[in-house]
């Protein structure tokens, strides 16, 4: 190809304003609405967080039942989908099953296509509320279980583990859960944020662009790092075996999962709270060799970084799978879960880009070939 | 919001270099792969068309017969999809279906997520051969009857029409259908295409990919314009009510649908063709009523924009529905067949994109408030 000067995968590239997210790479904070994400994780349950980031505040006390109400009575999914669930391959990704169950479902709601700036997308909140619903019943249909129908008396987080479970979990694994939910709900202009605004952007319905959204975080340049995470803590196999682990890779100069991000210098807030989330559920769950294996490649890779001038600190992923598999949740369920909290970003980011839409229709340098003439297929020797 | 300068919609920004599409809007010529289209869409099938967009060339005599049997034997669908085109809701829009469709259909194959760059979209094509068997499908049961599996001796556009009808069109009928597809094929760097180019920069799916470029077709400023074309000579009723109707249009300030176009300054040349087209089947039909009606839209449009130094086209979406209408195509099958045509331009660019591929991931300008405190939600009053 032609080696022209333009910004490959837009970087830099400003594509709108937003009032939604705010990173702050050099002091390692991440801020939804203006709030800080260690404050709203430890303080406000996801559906406050969904509430926040579609309507753009916190709920206040007096009415917030109401949208309470709402969120927790759109839980449970039709019997056509479930039908899916049952009939979908088992060799399969659930991610395929998502971004194929969200865009079907709402054939069963009346947010149809609509010009008017302000798409209807929160009339229902089946997008918040169901995704969720589909992953757990995914695992439970395809393990051999019945489907378990979501309880409207549980947070967001402890109906997910509810319905994976079929019991009720205790009181922490829910709220971290819950909070996990929090951690994972928004994060700027990524990948599948900007897909559901692209989308968005022809007037499609929140559901097609959400729909497109899950595809984009399939990739396994987006989505999924937790679970090479853990991949990566099974390969080790017990914490005396990290240090030697790591450094074997880092001679190798292959890539340690889970440490560094693009925009964080410091270190990324979220990983800050998952390292608290499984220290607490390590000592509950006696357990703690994910943790102490986590810790040792945290050091390790450090210290490696450290002699080049460089620090690198551990991502949300790098703790995430290993809270996960201490709430025994199976890695085919991360990047889906990770869908299930985004969700409530990617509404966010439809309804702001209807808000004051124009069309995303960038340009392209040509490359190819010169004007041909087209002989008949016979006189293609 | 601020005003701060940027391109909205990314207008003229450049988003990758590519070789597969060139428009000249000042000749009003569209090129595919150099090819012209006025010269494809009369000396080659829409499968060659297919081969030229996703290898590069037109397919030479010898070796096509493979290419050709691989094609039309891959155009019936799973059961499995057949049970979701029967369960999906009469009131809701076949593109939700086809959007759901695709993503689900990739689970009985072997396209799965790879992250070398050379993705395996290619190995079965059941993207560009499936999607016009949903939409037919879709049709056919969803107007009480059942379901036509496709045939392999029929080109695709007479497939096509054999499958919505269940008994073989005309040569002349299947010839027409056919270009039309290569028509729609492939019109660079538009929302749907883009968008397909962005889910696949995450190393997701092909078909995640084009489950998620359909969403963005889906808009009513993307797909949909032959429809709304048709929907007003609906309205007009009659030729000798055009110029009136037209005139009163224009004097309320409306948009004439199907006229201009963003990146034509000549006629488009998909409406040369198209206009072909019509004219010939309205002549073997014995009805020209909507040719008619169309022909005095364009003159009197024209005109209009003449007094004021405009000049204003046909595009491609101004002729075709009333073609698809002779053939018996009702208007909800429009913009589903655009994506079965379409899906052939996104299968080549997301090929092209995986093979020298950078994530997406813009930026934006942060609108929203400064830090804020989170109180517990008892504290809000």
């Amino acid at each position: 190809m032609a080696s022209i000067e333009y910004a490959k995968g837009l970087e830099g590239v400003i594509a709108a304003e937003s009032s939604i997210c705010r990173i702050d790479g050099q002091q390692g904070e991440l801020y939804y609405r203006g709030y800080p994400i260690s404050e709203l994780a430890r303080k406000t349950s996801f559906e406050e967080v969904v509430y926040l980031l579609l309507y753009g505040d916190l709920p206040k006390k007096n009415g917030y039942d109401e949208f309470h109400l709402k969120v927790r009575s759109q839980r449970d999914i039709h019997p056509q989908i479930l039908e899916m669930i049952k009939a979908f391959p088992t060799d399969s990704h659930p991610m395929e099953l998502l971004q194929s169950s969200i865009a079907y479902l709402n054939a069963y709601t009346h947010d149809k296509i609509s010009d008017p700036p302000n798409p209807d997308c929160t009339s229902n909140l089946h997008q918040v509320t169901q995704l969720a619903t589909v992953v757990a019943a995914y695992y439970r249909i395809h393990q051999g279980y019945e489907y378990v129908a979501p309880r409207k008396d549980l947070n967001f987080g402890a109906n997910f583990l509810y319905m994976l479970r079929g019991e009720e979990p205790g009181e922490l694994e829910g709220n971290i859960m819950d909070a996990c939910f929090t951690l994972h709900a928004e994060h700027h202009f990524n990948a599948s944020t900007f897909t559901a605004r692209v989308v968005a952007s022809t007037n499609s319905t929140c559901s097609s662009s959400i729909s497109a959204a899950i595809g984009a975080l399939y990739g396994s340049l987006h989505g999924g790092a937790d679970e090479k995470v853990m991949n990566m803590v099974d390969a080790i196999g017990g914490p005396d075996l990290a240090e030697e682990w790591v450094n074997n890779a880092l001679a190798n100069k292959e890539k340690i999962m889970g440490m560094g991000h693009r925009v964080y210098r410091a270190k990324d807030p979220r990983s800050v709270i998952m390292e608290e989330f499984l220290e607490t559920l390590s000592r509950e769950k006696g357990d703690d060799t994910a943790y102490r294996i986590l810790k040792l490649i945290e050091k390790v890779a450090g210290a490696h970084m450290k002699k080049k001038n460089k620090d690198v600190y551990p991502n949300v992923d790098f703790f995430s799978g290993a809270v996960y598999n201490l709430l025994g949740i199976p890695k085919i369920l991360y990047t889906p879960i990770f869908a299930a909290s985004r969700v409530a970003g990617w509404l966010a980011h439809i309804i702001e880009q209807r808000s004051d839409n124009r069309l995303y229709r960038p340009t392209a340098i040509y490359t190819g070939p010169e004007a041909k003439k087209v002989r008949a297929l016979a006189e293609r020797g």
